[in-house]
C-alpha cells in the first residue's frame, strides 16, 4: 500500500475554483489534493519584441511559491534577486506546454501572461500548475471573444499533465510530497486530449531506472492525464467540480 | 455619496479565515471587501545574528502581491531581482506593527517570519495585512503554547489597522481602490486594543491638509480599529468570522 | 533637561550654504546642527514614459548616505547591489513632499532631478534634506527663469520638514541622533508656508503612544515648521545664513 | 536524407581529448561534430553546509557558453547578472547525471566541481558537456587514487547522454543544429552502461508526438549511448580517441 | 596658453581641510581646482577572512561620486545596482596606493575603510583622492596612537599622485575636466616622498605617444608630486592649507 | 636565474592558432607559454546609442576565465552576479588599446565585439589576450572585405603587449605566473608597430620602483612588442605559427 492509501493508478482529489480573483481575465485554484495553485491569465496587446510585426502572439508563463507554502518556510525569492534554478525550470515548461496548444496567429500580436503561484505545496506543483493553466486559458480566451477581441478560440485541445513515479519498485501516479521525497524514479508527463505526448521529463532520483519501467509509467500517465482532461471538460462546463 | 456607497465611517466587509493553508503555523485569508491577502507565520528557531545571545525574539515581516492580484497585472518583483521600495515601506511597516505588541524575552530566542501576499488588491492591502496578521500570529503563538515551547504568550495586545481619507472634502473610512485613487488625502493609522497609536502616515496625494481633517480622520480611525479588534476576538473565539 | 540641552521647543541651529557645487542647477549644504546633508537639483529634459505627451512635468528624489557619515560607518549601498529598504523609504518621501509644491504644468515637460547625500549624520536626516532640497529647487529654477526657459515659476510655497518624538514622556522638537535612540516615540511631520500638512508619519519606538500626545507633538512641529520656513525665506534673500 | 547527410542512426564524429588543461583534476576536450564543450573537474576539500557531518561528498556542474561560439554572438551571462534559464537547467541536469552515477560515501566530504563552458555550439551541448564530463570525473578520480586521498573510485558506472528527434516524420539519432532547428520533436537521454536510464527529456517542439515515437526514439537513443560508451573506453584506454 | 592659463608645470590651487566630519577617524576635504572630494578612513577591528590569524591589518578602498557632482548628472550607481568599471578601477588603484606607504604587521589586524567620495569633479578624482586619503590616513593612525591602540605609526611615508597629460603636442602638469577632454595622452603617477613609483597609468586616448613623451611626462609629474607632498606636510603641520 | 629558466629577455613560446572556432568573424587561440586564451572577434550592425548616426563604428572588448583555468579553481563570475573589478579592468584595458588601432569612420556604423577566453591561466592574461586580439580582429576584417562590406582595412597599424617585472632586482620579460607573484613591480606595456605606447601600467607589488628601473622596463618591453609584432605578422602570413 502506497503512503496515501491511494491505489496506485489512482489521482488525488482534484479540484478546480474557476474565478478565484477578479482582475486577471482568467484566475482558477487548482487542488491536487493538498497542493494549492493560484493560475492566472492576464491579456497584454503587444508581443515581445522578437516576434513583432508577425501577426502572431505569445503565451509566457512565470512560477513561484509563497515563503508559507512549504513543510519548513523557504526564502522569498526576491530577497535573493533572482528565481531560483528550479522555479525558472518549472516556468519554462509551462510556457511550453501552454505554447504547444495554442494557435498563435489566431491569437494574433498579443501576449497571455500566465502566472502559476503556490499556496500550498504537497508534492507536483508543476503538473497541477498546468492542468490549472490550461482552464485558466480558457476563461481568458472566453472573456476575448465575449469582447469581440478575437473571433475565434486560439486553444488548438486540451492539455493537461500528471507526475508518475517508482515507489518501492511499483509504478505510481500522482506523488504526494512524502511519495515524491520517497520514490525512485520521478516522471513528469504533459499530454493532449488526443493522447499525444507535450513534454516527457524522468529522472532517475536513486537507482537508474528500465525499459520495462518507462512504459509502465508512460501507460499510468496516459490514464492519469484522459481522467485530468475529463475533470477539465468538467469544470468548464460545471463551474466548481470536484474530481 | 462616497463611491463604494458605504457610510463615511463604514468598514468594508471584513473576513478572517483562520488555518488557510496547513504548513505555517499560523496562516489566515483576510478580506476587507475585495481586498484578500494571505497572511502566515513560520516560527524558527534562532534569531538575526545582532540579537544572538541576548534571550530576546523576533518578528520580521514579507509583504508580496501576486502579478494577477492588481487591476493590470504588475510584473513579479523577482523578475526585476530586486523588491520595489513601495514593497520594502509596507513590510517595514507590518514588522514594526507586529514588534510592538510582541514582549521579545517572552517570545526568546526565535523568530516569527509574517509573509503577507496579497491575492487580490482592491485598495488597503497594508492595512488589511497588519489586522490579519494580528490573527496568524495569535494563531502561530498557540502551537506554541501547546506544544510547550512557550509556556506564557508573548503577545501583549490585539493590533488592528485601518485607512481613512479626505474623498471629495468629506473624511472617509476603509478606502477601497476607487476611492483611494481619487481623494485628496490617504491615511494609514494602526492601533491597539487599548485605543493607543502603533503608527501614523498621512499623505496629501493632492493638496496638503489642515489640522482640523487630521483630528476627524483620526475619530473616524479610532472607530475603525475598535471595531477591527472587535472582530478579529470574534475571529478568535469562533474561526472564520464575517463583520 | 533634553540631553542636547536644548529647550524642548527649541531647533538645533540651522544653516543653508546655497551654491555649494557649480555643476548642478540648485546645490545646497544644510546643515540641522551636527546633521550634514548635500541637496543637489538637476534638471532634465523630458519625463519618464508614463507621463510623456501629457505636457506635464516630474520632480523625482534620490537619498544616499556616505558611508563615513555615521558613528560606526555603514557599509556602501552600492556594493550590497540596492538601496537598503530604509534609503527607498526616504527618497520616496522626498520626492512626494516636494511634488505637493510644484505645478507639473507649469513645469512642462522637463524631470528635476533631486540628491539628498548626506556628509554627516546626527539625526533627522529626511527633514533636513526636505528642508534644504526646497532652497536647491528655488535656485534650480531660478535658473531656468535666467536662462528663458521657464517664464513662470513652478514653484506654489515653501515645504519644511521637522521631526518631533515624546523623550521620557515629553514632547521634544528636532531630535538628535542620542535623543532620537532613546525617544519612545518619533514623528516627522513636513508642511507648507501656509501651515497645511504635506506628510505625517508617526511611530511608536517603544510604547504606543495617546491621542493627546498625537497633539503635542503636532503643536511642536507646526512651530518648528514654522520657524525652518523663516529661515529659507532669510536664506533665499540673503545668502548663507545662520538660524 | 538528413540534412547533416548522415544515417538516421549515426552519431556525428565523436573525439575525447584528455589533459586539455593542467590546472584541474580532471580536463577533457569533447566534440560532437562541431560542438565543442571544455569539461574540467575540480576538487576541492568539504561539502556544502547542507551536508557537512555526514561523511558523503558531493558533485555539482555548471554550464556555460563562451559569447563567439553560436552562431550569432550571445551575449555575456555575466553582464546580465545571472545565468539564463536554459543554463541553469542544464547545469542542474549535468549535477543529477553525474550524481546518479558517483557513491558519495565512498568519494568522502569532498566536492567535485564539473564545469561544462561550449567552445563551439553546433547541437548537443548538453549531451557533449554529460559525456566529456564523465571521462573528466575519471581522470580527475584517477588524481585521488594516484595522490592517495581515495582508496577507491566512487564512479559506480559510465554514464553517456545523446539526443534523438523526430525530423520529417524520421526519428534520427544525434541532432546537429540545424536538424535541431527544423525538428518536430526533441529528447535528450541519458544512460549508464548497464543499460538503464538516468534521465528522459522529451519536448514537441512543433506538433506532439505519439507513444510509438517515443519508442522508436527512445531504441535510437540506447543504440547512441551503447555507441558513446564504448568511445568513453577507448577513451580512457588510449588517450585521444577518434570515434 | 592651456586652457586653464596655467603654467604647463603649474599645478591647480590644492587645499585640505581636516577634521571635515567628525565621526570617521580621518576625515580630509581636499581640493585640486575645483575637484572636491572627501576621504575618510574608518578604522574597524580585524581583517578580510583571506588575512585572519596572520596579525596583519588590511587597507582597503571605495570610490563614489555624488550624482550632482558632474557636468551633466550621473545615474546612482545604487540604482545601477553595481559599481560601474570605471570606479571599481579607480577604487582598486587607491587601495594599492594606500597599502604601499603601510606597515600591515605593524598596523595588526585591523582594517583601515578610505571612503572617496567625489563632491564635484572637474579632472583629476583619483589623484585627488589618492593625496587627500594619506592625510586622512595620517589623522586616523593618530587617533589610534591617542587611544593607545596603536604605539608607532603603521605609515612608512607620504604618497601623493597627479596627472599628466600631453596638450596639443605639449606636457602639462594637473589637467582639469577641460584639458582632460581634449588632451592625446593621460598618465596618471603616484610616488612617495622618497621620490619613487608606486603607480604609473598612462594612456593614449587619440594618438600614441612616444618614448621621449614618457620621459617628459615622468619629469613633470615628479616635480608634482613632490609640491603635492609639500602641501601635504604643510596640511599636517598647520591644519588648513592652501598651496 | 629567473625561475622559467629563460634569459632575462626571452619571451615566452608564443602560437596562434587562426580560425580555432568557427562562427565567429575572427578567431585565434593564443598561447604564451601555458597561457592560453581563446579570442574571437564578431560583427554586429549598428552601434551604441552614444555613437548613433555619426557614421562612427565602435570596438569593444569583454574578458572571462573559465573556472577551471586556475589554479586553484575561482568561482563563476555570473554565479557571483557581477564581472569582479579585476575583470571589468582588464576588459576595459582591451577595448582600449584595439580601439587605438582602428579607424572608427572607415569601419562604419558597426560594432566589432572582442570577447578574450582564458582556458588556462599562467600568468600575462591580458597581454595575451591583446596580442591575439589583433590577429583576431585582422580576420574579421578580411572576412568583411571579402564580402564587400568594408572595401578598405580600418586596422591602421598592429599592436601587441607584454609584461615585464622587477624579479629579485633583475629587470625580466614577459612574467609566468610563479614569476608575477614574487616580483617586486609588474608594469604591462602596449606598443604599436611603430613603436610608440598606447598604454603603459606600472605597479608596485612589494616596494616602490625607481626612475631608471622604470626606464630598464620600458627598454625590454619595446624589444618584447617589437618580437610579438614579427610573430604575429608572420602568423598572418602562414596561418599557425610558433615562436
Amino acid at each position: 500500500m502506497r503512503p496515501s492509501q491511494r491505489r496506485t493508478d489512482q489521482l488525488r482529489s482534484v479540484e478546480f475554483l474557476r474565478g478565484f480573483t477578479k482582475h486577471a481575465e482568467g484566475s482558477v485554484l487548482v487542488a491536487f489534493g493538498d497542493t494549492r495553485v493560484v493560475c492566472t491569465v492576464s491579456v497584454a496587446e503587444g508581443v515581445p519584441s522578437f516576434l513583432k510585426g508577425q501577426g502572431k502572439g505569445w503565451v509566457t508563463a512565470e512560477y513561484g511559491m509563497l515563503p508559507g507554502a512549504t513543510h519548513t518556510r523557504s526564502r522569498r525569492e526576491v530577497t535573493l534577486g533572482k528565481p531560483s534554478g528550479r522555479s525558472q525550470e518549472i516556468q519554462r515548461l509551462i510556457g511550453r506546454c501552454l505554447r504547444a496548444v495554442v494557435d498563435m496567429e489566431v491569437l494574433g500580436e498579443r501576449t497571455l501572461h500566465v502566472d502559476c503561484d503556490v499556496l500550498q505545496a504537497d508534492g507536483g506543483t508543476r503538473t497541477a500548475s498546468i492542468t490549472g493553466a490550461y482552464i485558466a486559458l480558457e476563461d481568458a480566451v472566453s472573456k476575448l471573444l465575449e469582447r469581440g477581441i478575437l473571433d475565434q478560440s486560439p486553444i488548438l485541445q486540451p492539455v493537461a499533465a500528471v507526475s508518475v513515479g517508482i515507489w518501492q519498485g511499483v509504478p505510481v501516479l500522482d506523488l504526494d510530497y512524502e511519495e515524491d521525497s520517497t520514490c525512485d524514479t520521478d516522471m513528469n508527463v504533459v499530454m493532449t486530449a488526443d493522447g499525444y505526448f507535450v513534454e516527457l521529463q524522468g529522472t532517475a532520483e536513486g537507482v537508474p531506472f528500465r525499459r520495462n519501467e518507462v512504459d509502465a509509467l508512460l501507460d499510468l500517465a496516459s490514464k492519469g492525464c484522459r481522467e485530468l482532461i475529463g475533470l477539465q471538460m468538467q469544470a468548464l462546463e460545471t463551474g466548481l467540480v470536484a474530481g
